[in-house]
This record gives C-alpha cells, structure tokens and sequence, in this order.
C-alpha cells in the first residue's frame, strides 16, 4: 500500500483545458493510498531576477517540496513548451538548493495535435537533465486533443485513455517507491 | 546597398540582460543601410485562447510583419528556451495566416554559460520549422555571459564579440536579400 | 520549366524498406524537368578517421556535388536517425570544403510508426545546421510504415501519400530554385 | 562496498580516439569492487533487418546483460551522435524483450569540440526514452578533446579530468545500486 502525494502542474492556461482535463483523469485513476494535488502557474509571472520573489513562487515550491513526485502536463505550442508550464520550473529552479525538483521522481502527459505533444515532451524531458527530474521512461502519453477522446470542457470521455492515465500513475507510483526506498 | 529593417526580440527580462545587450551590440554594427528596432515583449500576457488579443500583442505583430528579418536574443533557461521569448512567438503564430513570421529571415543570438545557450538555440530552431522561420545556420553565435566580455549593465566590452555580431548582421543581410530576391 | 537533378539516400538497408520506398515514388512524382537519382549508402564502412577515404565516398561526395537538391529518407531507430544515413552525412563532411553538402536545399522525408520518424527528423535537422544544409520546413512527411499505405515490397499504393511526395517534390523544387536565384 | 560490473561502449573507432582515452580514465578511477570492461562494437555490420544475427551481436548482448550498468563514449559528429555507437544501440533494441539494455542504469562521457560533445549527449538521452535506459542526470561530462586534457594516443593527462571521471564513477556506482535495492 502507498502513501504518497503527487502534484499536477498544467502548462495550459485556458479554461477548457485538455491537458488540465488529463490531470484530473489522472486524479481519478489513482493507485489506493496516492493523492493527486493540482497546482496553480497561472499567478506566477514571468521568471525576471530583478523581481523580488512573489508570494506565488513561495507557495507553489512549498507545495512541490512536500511532493513524492510530479505529474507535468505538457500542451505543445509551436513544436515546443508551453510557456507557463516552463516558468512555474524556471522559478522553482531559483530556490536555494536542494531546490523542490531535485531528484524528484516525474512523469509527462499531454494532449495535443497527432503527436501528442511528443515533440515539447522531449524538449521537458531535456529540462530535467538539469533540473534533477527522475522522469518515467515508459509508458508515454501521447493523446489526442481533437479526437473524441475529450468532450468540450477538456474531460477526458474515453474509456482506453482513462485506463492509460491510471497505468501511468501505477508506473509512477511505483517508480517513485523504487527512488525512495534506496 | 540594403534598405533592410531587423527587430530584435529578446527572452530575458532583467534590466542588466546580456542578452539584450547583445542585442544593442547587433544595433551598433549593422551594414549600411540597415536598422535594428527592439520590440517589447515583457508587455505580453502568457497566451491564453481565453483572452481576447492584448493590444500589445498587435503592436508586436505589426512591428513583426513589416521587419525584414528578425534577430532573436535567446537565453537558456533549465536548458531550454525563455518563456517571454517563447510567448512572443506562440501569440505571433496565432495571428491570421500567412503570420508575420511565415517565411521571414531570422537569426539566433544568446549570452549564457559555457555553452552559450546552445541548448535553448537548437530548441528555438526546432520552434522554427513549425512557425517557417529561414533561420541563417551560420554562423551560431554563443556568447559567454560571465566572463569579460560583458560589463555591469550588459553591455558588450569585448572588441572579439563586438566583430562576431558585425559579421553576423552582415550574414543575416546577405541571407535576407537572398530570400527576398527569388 | 525546372532543370535539376535531386539526389535521394535512404538511411534503411532492408530490401522492403518503406523508406526507400517513398523515395521511388518521390522519383515517380517529380515535376516537369527534374530528375531524382538514388545513392547508395550501404557501400560505406563506419566513418574512421585513420581510413584511407574509401572510393565508395569519392562516388557518392561526386553524385551529392552535382545535385542541385537532396531528399534524404529518414527511418527511426530508437527514437533518433538510422546510422547508415547519418554515416553517410559525416564522410561527405570531412570533403574539402565547401563540402558537397554546403549550402544545399534539402528536405525530409520517413516512414515509420505511428510519429512517421519525426523524432529522427528534428535530429537530422539538428545535423543540417552544422552541415548547412537549407532544409525546407513545410511540408513537412511523416507517413505510417505500419498501415495499407505500402505494399510488402516498400512500393507506396496509398493515393493520398503519393500526393503528398508529389506536392513536397514541387515545394522543394520551388525552394531550390528560390536558393539558386539569389 | 560495491561489487558491480560496468560495460563501456565507445562511439569512436580510430586508434587514438579521445572518447576511448576517456574510458580507460574511468577505468583507472573505479571504486572499490567496482570493475569496467570495454565492449567491442566495430566488428558489428549496420543494422539491417534482412540480415541474419551476426556473433558479434550476440556477445555484445552477453555481455551488456550481465552489466550492471553502462558507460557510453559519445563522440560528437555534425551535432548529432557517432554510427558507431548508436548502430550498436539499435542491434542491442532488437534482442527478445526485456532487452539488455531495459531498465539498466547509465551515464555518458565524451570528449570533443568546445560544448564536449553535448549536443550528441542529449540526442543520446532521446534514444535512452525509448530503450528504457536510466541515466544519470548529474555529474554530466564534457571534456575538450583539443586542448592540453589528452595526449596524442587519446590518453587522459589532466589530473581536474582524471578526478572529473572518478567522481561519475562514484556517481554511477550510487545510482546503480539505488536502482537495484528497490
């Protein structure tokens, strides 16, 4: 039995969401013992070093550093991150070391055109190299935005993608055991 | 002789960027017959499909549209690219086609640690293909932004990389005309 | 009225290879004008800079400097370029410069599962940088190796695909002749 | 106290390869119980999937099967990675499942221009997704294989690199064996 809490962050800002409707598939299809708690970006400005930390950053970092592990819902803008998503990380990385991310276990959703949003997961996939992201290898999720798979509020109205969203989150689960137990 | 004009836009936001003064370093060696307007993106939400388009937004898109070729100041972030610089970019894709950046001559220009943010440029390359960006290929330009070569402010001081921008606004000149011309 | 040569080279060995197999069609559905010949790779030994150059490069660096244009088919192994085209792409750099490779227009195209190689692709195009090599952006062509697009030879008997080659065919003429112009 | 074996894979072939330099420095740096054999990967043909095994594969499997980890040389060649080593990559992928590689934890070294090879490095880390290697994200090694580090057989000579390797060693022992404990 676990006892662990995950924290979803969303790179999408928009009400309708898909990858924020991914989110709470996510939170719906939980191993027994995990929670799944939804962060905001959306009060963070952007990362500038002449500002004084805002409260925002405080809270969310406080949030991620109580986190077992992260799941990171990553839309794909222009063959790449969304920037929201890239900022919340970008200020968290800028809190005294060890930071909230280091050596955190993670994965990546996303919804997107008929890739999934693949080629800004890669691009994240870099970003934890220097961040100390542990993220899954496998399984990936790649789902559809445009299909049927969402109705249109972003939830997820697809029985085969809600089994996917709960394989994943067993995959993390047990990931993060793994990384935690040595 | 060119009649050509470049708009800068930058990633960082800080007033002492690097990367901003580099891109005043471009400014001030420029071939004959050529200008160099700096656009302003720190006036930009984060992209939302909610909102409805900032004003900020349609200055940028004109400043865009009616520049020959643009010069993109990109600090590297975690490894990859800055959320302002990537914003500015994803609300310009969202523009009535052919955007103000289908087609345009471009080049890439970054201040960072050793690698100069290399890593963040290959990711703005890749940004590229999808919003028809004709990034010149040379030459790169990676500036180290810790050591000498920049003082307090930001400013270049290095008479090496003063060169280097020179000959990269001349490149980014020939390439622009030689877009234009066919 | 086009007069150009295209130069194709495949990264798949195999002798059903869809990769190569989209290459025939692109020979097959090349505008007025152009032809398109296929390289070969497979005579190549692994790049070794302590080997006298082999006279399988001397052919292929002759066959590359007369092309006006290259179509590079791109399978994906494991998530990045096959090494028999990439091998290929390193002998031709170590020409005398400027390579055979130097300033060329060029596009991509691959066959593959359900991404049609991008993954590969945005690595190639990472390599076409260095090389500079002027990729064309759009269209880009991911197709499907797995589906009833092929026949069990790699022969394309999908009406939509070989449109599609047809069409990239034309832009990359266009770009070709847009570079030469200048 | 340790008892593990590590593989190395080097990515370069000629004689005095800096890459290989680096594997033998990492050999010399080991610690206590730990031991790195090096695995021959140019006897392998290109991957081809008409092909019949080839021996050599079979023992390359062997012996990264009783790995318990991997140390892969990363030369860098046009911005992307060596065909040598991915070829030997993409032959290990096509053992019956679980692979050789799955799961296995694995760090990167190389040596090359001035970025140390990285650019190859996180092509690499894309390719590791798919095949389910866990590589370390920290310490990253990039070494200049042109200035004073190496001597002209490829031999590391500067005492900062020599401990530089040492410390990944540690660093792979640890990650190793926190990975095999879950």
């Amino acid at each position: 039995m676990y006892t662990l809490k995950f924290v979803g962050l969303c790179g999408s800002l928009r009400q309708a969401s898909r990858n924020r409707g991914l989110l709470r598939c996510c939170a719906a299809h939980l191993p027994k013992g995990i929670t799944l708690e939804l962060a905001d970006v959306a009060a963070l400005p952007f990362y500038n070093e002449d500002l004084p930390k805002p409260a925002a950053v405080s809270t969310l970092a406080e949030q991620v550093r109580t986190a077992d592990a992260l799941v990171l819902a990553c839309p794909e803008y222009n063959y790449s991150l969304a920037p929201a998503l890239k900022n919340a990380l970008d200020w968290l990385s800028r809190e005294a070391a060890p930071t909230p991310l280091d050596g955190k276990a993670a994965c990546i959703i996303g919804a997107g055109g008929g890739m999934g949003t693949a080629r800004a997961q890669y691009h994240l996939r870099q970003v934890g190299v220097y961040l100390n992201l542990r993220f899954l290898n496998k399984p990936e999720l790649f789902a559809n935005a445009f299909g049927p798979a969402f109705d249109a509020d972003g939830n997820v109205v697809d029985a085969a993608l809600a089994q996917q969203t709960g394989e994943l989150m067993q995959a993390l689960a047990d990931w993060t055991c793994q990384l935690k137990k040595a």
